[in-house]
């Protein structure tokens, strides 16, 4: 079997989910480079052959072309049979929380972190619109936590795994592990899952060439 | 059958994906109204009986409670049978579309109309923060329209009413339908549907009463 490839980049949580996906499912594949911060995604020919959304992740499976994380993960985990919910009602379960994810717990942070960490912007009114917004979503996570180990009961599903996209990085931007103890507990269940790799030590661009003055 | 219930209210255009699909589904339905803007949502009570995630939708079938409007609209398609894409990678493509919805096409707008429109917050980096947001995600959208009537093909499917959530209301904070083509004549297919009633005759809770001083 030919190893799938997955177009991504060390910084981005939303390729992460697909990455750590074909990690944990022990699937063969290997990375190609996004020249993000050099704009690639917002290129005419990426959007055309690439992705028209302008984003990551991609993954090529043979002549299969997939975009958008909650896709992916889907597909892998029909394709493999892990990770996947056991009956219809845990399915719907795990979807809700993978629409969470890319509406709010996921996008808000993401977002933050990208102006506050790594795009050099300052501190102001839309940074701290964001992180009251991501506060508020980790909030409602780390409550669901509280009652049990998983998203979706006691087993980790592939919503696990998509809102994981973003937990592991060590910029913050205010937004702590610590002060969401069930979720960061979870996390390190998340971690703990054979195949597991860190976002820096699985896929390319880690560490960003520093900035021009 | 006894009617499934559907905790919405007017202005939310989350909630109105749900009530248009149970719509042009022919589905009976009446509306539970949620008093968002005196704050239900964020109620304790609410989290507890109703959605842990403080949001509408939710959508009630007998036993069966539902949240996320991208998990109701998935279930009224198999359900019914009705605006369900043929094949499997049809039916990935209208994921596609949903997850991209609930991460930018949407959210951005839906956040901007909120503030700008409905809250009476004034113009500043957080309006257009959003505005810039949403206008490339209306842009992504707009373009994929070009090539074709619907977002998955030539047939509408659950994925067009997800997208529709938001574009008939008269509320454009500076988003107008004109600036994207496509995306307008689009529209106006979904709004020729069999079944389709605007938000605001369909849902309770409009007009807002006036906002004290």
């Amino acid at each position: 079997m030919q190893p799938m490839k997955l177009y991504c980049f060390a910084q981005s949580g939303n390729a992460y989910r697909a990455a750590l996906m074909l990690q944990v499912c022990d699937v063969p594949w290997e990375p190609v480079f996004v020249d993000f911060f050099n704009g690639e995604t917002r290129t005419a020919a990426f959007r055309a052959e690439v992705n028209e959304m302008g984003e990551v992740p991609v993954l090529v499976d043979g002549d299969l072309r997939l975009s958008q994380s909650g896709v992916i993960l889907d597909y892998l985990a029909h394709k493999t049979g892990r990770f996947l919910p056991d009956t219809e009602a845990e399915r719907r379960e795990a979807l809700r929380w993978i629409l969470f994810d890319n509406h709010k717990f996921t996008s808000y942070f993401a977002t933050l972190r990208f102006m506050v960490a790594l795009s050099g912007q300052s501190e102001g009114d839309v940074t701290a619109f964001l992180r009251l917004r991501a506060m508020s979503a980790y909030g409602i996570v780390d409550a669901h936590l509280a009652r049990s180990d998983f998203l979706v009961g006691a087993m980790p599903t592939y919503a696990d795994v998509s809102l994981a996209g973003y937990v592991f990085y060590p910029e913050r931007a205010g937004v702590e592990l610590a002060q969401f103890p069930h979720l960061e507990r979870w996390a390190a269940r998340i971690a703990a899952l054979p195949g597991w790799v860190h976002p820096y030590d699985l896929m390319p661009g880690h560490p960003l060439p520093p900035r021009a003055a």
